[in-house]
């Protein structure tokens, strides 16, 4: 049980279970990346199995896969108040529900969006969770691109090993809000809590990949089943 | 001694002797607004008159008038240190030499290059001084356009009164780096490097415009002559 296939399959079972959540008159955040895409495609199922609601996407990935699925869309301007997101993360700190997000680019919108919204569901494989964030991803810090050299080397002198992302042109890879983002190295992560305000008043410093008691609800596609994860509950 | 031209007068007497302390080898970080821009044709003058120096401009207004001028220009890139930025402020705090910046625009670079000096130094004339920061001023921040009205209700949230700062057509004005500036009454602000925190852990706030802990020295231009204000020291 551990193919590429197996762990989509479980991959979207998952997002089927964060998806049933959703109900007739919600304003629903879509999430980007590969487990966020299942929970649109499965949305779309439901939007076109009659459910009324409205998607307001995190990415222009997102956007164009839900408006392919028929999913109503709209922005945050005009609808600021989300009830639910349904999104992925790189990691999970399964303790406190911690994240890391944004090896797909769209930290920036992500957290706006989550931040908008009365509840955020993250959709993970079992993979993602760990005891503590920075083992296993690196944690991405999306920076102002002029003088983000400079920005760089703040980083490195907190402790933190970053690197500017390139796209697939070898060019600096450009966030949807047009910034760079440099993932930093930092290894298991003690106070994720102090790290995020240190980055967040570091100049050039956009935003950073941890989200902090955000993910009201964790999905876990395990090989043996499907486990839900509570903020601040017990975890059967 | 009140007449617009009169002051002017001042500031370009006040950025003279700033520009004074520039010598020979030095990379200037150059500020961005009307004092600035005299600050930078004293330079001008001075490189003419042989100075070598290299400059680092905060906002395309700034490098156009240095090319103008014939002051050779580098970006943060290639000269990621910088000896010595000169600018202007909106507000001085007298006691801790805290500043409010960005009425002018250009608060994200003029930050960004004012943190990778070792020294700012601030050139106002006396009308920019106050007991307490927001007395007079708005307090720009600069934001994320995706979004931005859920981040306007985070800042109202904390007690801000943030209006959207429009450009010359009537529509958002857009700062250098693509973002959107909200100005916020804030009336005087009793603890401004608690509400730097508050504001940098904002989702969506690009930068604030408070600059505390950065200006080294302030240079007032007084009716009855110039006044240096020294960082942590007296006040002659």
């Amino acid at each position: 049980m551990s193919t590429q296939t197996q762990i989509d399959q479980l991959k979207e079972a998952a997002a089927r279970q964060a998806v049933a959540l959703a109900q007739d008159g919600m304003v629903l955040g879509l999430g980007t990346g590969s487990t966020a895409a299942f929970a649109v495609a499965a949305l779309g199922e439901r939007v076109q199995a009659g459910l009324k609601i409205v998607g307001v996407p995190t990415s222009e990935r997102t956007a164009q896969q839900a408006r392919s699925l028929g999913i109503p869309l709209a922005t945050l301007e005009e609808q600021p108040r989300l009830d639910l997101t349904i999104d992925g993360a790189d990691e999970v700190e399964v303790e406190s529900l911690a994240l890391v997000k944004g090896l797909g680019g769209a930290l920036l919108r992500e957290k706006i969006v989550a931040a908008a919204s009365t509840r955020l569901v993250i959709v993970v494989d079992a993979g993602k969770l760990v005891d503590r964030l920075g083992s296993r991803s690196p944690l991405p810090v999306e920076v102002v691109p002029f003088g983000w050299r400079t920005t760089q080397t703040r980083l490195q002198n907190m402790g933190l090993r970053p690197t500017l992302r390139l796209g697939t042109d070898g060019q600096a890879y450009l966030s949807d809000g047009g910034h760079y983002i440099l993932d930093c190295a930092t290894g298991p992560i003690a106070d994720p809590a102090g790290l995020e305000i240190a980055l967040a008043t570091t100049i050039g410093v956009v935003e950073s990949g941890l989200f902090i008691g955000m993910a009201s609800q964790v999905i876990v596609a395990r090989p043996e089943g499907i486990q839900t994860l509570q903020a601040g509950g017990e975890h059967p």
